[in-house]
């Protein structure tokens, strides 16, 4: 084959720094630090300390490769090290604090990470896991050396502002080979050990061209962009990488992710756009409600990790001219697969004809493509109605997990990886997850979405938790029961609930029974444990 | 190094293709037809027939990366090729058919097609080229076959229509290197013979992503676009493409570029988006504004290919509501370098005082990176005052040209590659093109732009045309002279113009003379053929 004759230069996430010094260099990075008070950094600032962080993790004599963990909120020094560390030639290894401090300690030595950087907020969890990671050479503390006691220093913390104080601003960033590892994340792992996902620099950089697109996130450097989505999660969603690629203005909030205080960001610095769960959206929105307040500049808002209440699609749009987009996607996609952004198609349909479509998870973003199989691998039809496992391949998907013995691949012959969801795909491209594979319900050959059942249990009066789960069946294979969580001081009455379903799902979907229990097992993210749930009721019958 | 553990796949055109099969099918592609008419095809049929067209090369025996030229206006069988040829591995070379027949097929030779395949409006010209081109083996003319005469079939041209139906629409698009070559462009070769610049898979799918962002064309899936640049330059700026990347409905004007035609286009096709070069913009303007019409849906016009009147960028924003973005690329550069799209710090300024800027090229986009440099390799500030050699590198920019002699490259030690512009650069990153480097005129250490003085004349109401270039001075090297040309039934006073200089630019800027003529040499593309000019005043002495 003849090669082009283009410039063969690696894609490498120094280079989307270096493109934010030069062509964006006064554009703020404003953070909400741990310690207090509001920092302004700049794009200018944040690559000279990134450079800092690469000679100090020279300086520590970090193998290429090594891996650096961080437990931090979103700020500034998390950006720098996402990008010093990264453009060094070491692997960012962002750790969940929000999980069990054993967890911690498994995946920091699982990671085999050589420093560990965190917030002051983690002193304590650090102290009960630091014994337990003999491979870890450095502690840093995300702080000034003001903020370190004496007792801190003996026990061998150093400051991050020392650390960088040492090292000088210049450094080259090595030309890399775009494969390179460049950030390390793991599952949330609800069943068994979390995975560890393991991002390159190619990846990524293909990855935060795509979410900056017009039918992404559509960032530009008339942004401002405030990621309530933690840098622990999948690297915020990519944002920190596409707003330097795209010179948008960054607004990080730190820990205090109440209503009050992102509120107060949003106003102070004009945030355009605001990317969360909906759990911390709602939080916000509440907030707003409740002063009679406006949004300001802010003009729309994606939304992911969980599904989204139609109803507050339906909120931000009428109550606040917000462009609510509904995404989808998944540590092991980097995230983002897919966002519910309009086709042309739909420019004449009114906000309520367009709702029961942007509820949905949306089309996919060029670079994945996505499918849906049933249980024998045939292909299923974008019909909008037909469910199946949802497959997806692409650029920034997965392809075998980090330390999983031999990385042995994890997609199949064609080069799919199965994202356990089960999902509708409809003509136009636009996916719809129904439910989890593991939970669905198979019912005489056809499936009950468990997610579906569970809805309409959660919106009767006296539930406040509903988990629909699958009992083998003699002919049927398996049948839907409802085990339900009373809301205090109420009292659930089985037929009642029963009858609620009707006219709202096909009758044969209708659960056989409901359990009532007072509490259903929940992992370290808030999600339901239908495994732990289905152990508890192994010696339930149908009735 | 450890790599990361993503999915490894290439960047392929063939993979633009299939995303907008299968998420956007039904989205329509509109063209003028050579033959008359307005055809209707979609993102599907377009794709069944590129796989149609990869059918009909493999049938040719053509080897992987034999060339395949075109010599072709915009249109849906165009675009079929261009995914058709690329997608199965081969090279799409499109020719610009409004050079003189000798250039046509000294291209044809050097590029050593193997086949072409050519409008209706090209037959004359073909019949030209034919015997000096006996590398061809097929000749295929983009019509029915009830358009061929059978004198035409007696000396082998065949209608691409019937070479189609021969094939089936099921292939299976190999998966190639991304570094294998995709399409060749020929520059229009104002000095020498033109240089050929050969693109990859992967600078094109990167220069796709690029061009669709916010900051650059903001591509989406609502959009309407209307290229009226053509497919024979730098592949339409990439706008195909990044058309099908994005799910954007295509509308390819023919041969049509009046604007009575173009403006129809836009009125019954909902246009949102047009791009092009001053004088066809122009075009259509004039027509709009005689009409006393509107521009309806459109929203958004990017130009480029010369720099754009200020006048045009005034009227079409404050009389049309339009934006109009200024833009820059080459050929060697895929072509867009940089676009002029506001940063959130210029939000406050009127239009007005955003005016000077949006004269401005613009600032980079992620993927390619700017400098400028004296003469001695300096790199010059970036204060928006210093003009300097404009240098480029990045992904989607040449390193050699093809078939150059052994390939050697064209950019220096650390990847640059000289535009041959000279250029500003402000300190936001927004580079302003001043001039050629082969005519900015040098006088005493300073540098005086040929096409500041050439716009002053230009105001003049007796100047028809004036060309600016240096004459060797012993004090100062060099030294600026006018060359005007007077409007019909005019004359040109040579003190009157040059006093009209006064307080327009310094003094010593001021041409030393001017020197009225009949005429100035252009080339093929309209540009003034200086080189020409300066040997026709060869015997020329300066007062």
């Amino acid at each position: 084959m003849l090669h082009g004759l283009m410039q063969d230069r690696p894609l490498l996430i120094s280079d989307i720094l270096d493109f934010a010094e030069r062509h964006h260099g006064d554009t703020a990075v404003i953070s909400r630090r741990v310690e207090g008070g509001i920092h302004r950094s700049s794009y200018a600032a944040c690559a000279a300390r990134a450079r800092q962080v690469a000679n100090a993790v020279e300086a520590e004599r970090l193998a290429m490769s090594d891996r650096v963990g961080t437990l931090a909120w979103n700020g500034y020094r998390h950006v720098e090290l996402y990008f010093g560390v990264a453009g060094s030639g070491r692997v960012l290894h962002t750790i969940n604090p929000r999980l069990h401090p054993d967890q911690v300690a498994w995946i920091v030595n699982h990671a085999d990470d050589r420093i560990i950087c965190f917030d002051l907020s983690f002193l304590d969890l650090i102290g009960q896991i630091r014994d337990r990671c003999p491979g870890v050479k450095k502690w840093v503390v995300l702080c000034g050396p003001e903020r370190l006691s004496d007792e801190d220093r003996a026990s061998g913390l150093v400051s991050y502002e020392e650390w960088l104080a040492a090292q000088p601003i210049e450094y080259r960033w090595p030309v890399l080979d775009e494969h390179s590892a460049s950030a390390l994340c793991y599952t949330s792992g609800t069943t068994g050990d979390p995975k560890a996902v393991l991002y390159s620099h190619r990846s990524t950089v293909l990855h935060a061209y795509a979410i900056a697109l017009p039918d992404a996130m559509a960032f530009s450097a008339r942004d401002t962009l405030l990621p309530l989505v933690p840098m622990f999660h999948v690297n915020a969603w990519g944002i920190p990488y596409a707003a330097a690629l795209t010179g948008a203005k960054l607004v990080l909030p730190g820990p205090q992710l109440n209503g009050a205080s992102v509120y107060e960001l949003i106003a102070a610095e004009g945030v355009t756009f605001v990317a969360g769960v909906p759990t911390v959206l709602q939080t916000l929105i509440a907030h707003v409600e409740a002063g009679r307040l406006g949004f300001g500049s802010l003009n729309r808002v994606v939304i992911g990790g969980a599904a989204c209440p139609p109803a507050m699609l339906r909120e931000l749009r009428e109550n606040h001219g917000l462009e609510a987009i509904h995404s989808w996607g998944m540590t092991e996609m980097s995230p983002l697969g897919t966002l519910c952004t309009m086709k042309a198609k739909h420019n004449d349909l009114s906000a309520d004809q367009q709702l029961p479509l942007r509820a949905k998870q949306g089309r996919a973003i060029f670079g994945v493509d996505m499918k849906i199989m049933d249980d024998t691998g045939t292909d299923l039809p974008w019909d909008g109605v037909s469910q199946g496992h949802l497959m997806v391949r692409g650029h920034w998907v997965v392809s075998s997990y980090f330390g999983a013995g031999g990385d042995k691949p994890v997609v199949d012959a064609d080069g799919w990886f199965a994202t356990g969801d089960v999902a509708t795909i409809d003509a136009d491209g636009f996916m719809q997850i129904t439910d989890r594979s593991k939970d669905v319900i198979k019912s005489g050959g056809e499936w009950i979405s468990s997610i579906e059942i569970e809805n309409v249990a959660m919106a009767h009066p006296d539930v406040a938790m509903a988990a629909c789960i699958g009992i083998p069946h003699p002919k049927w294979d398996e049948r839907p029961i409802l085990v339900v969580v009373p809301r205090p001081g109420a009292s659930v009455d089985r037929a009642a609930l029963l009858a609620s379903y009707q006219g709202k799902i096909a009758k044969w979907q209708i659960p056989d029974d409901v359990v009532v229990v007072d509490s259903i097992p929940l992992g370290a993210t808030g999600k339901m444990l239908k495994i732990r749930l289905r152990e508890q009721l192994q010696d339930y019958q149908l009735p």
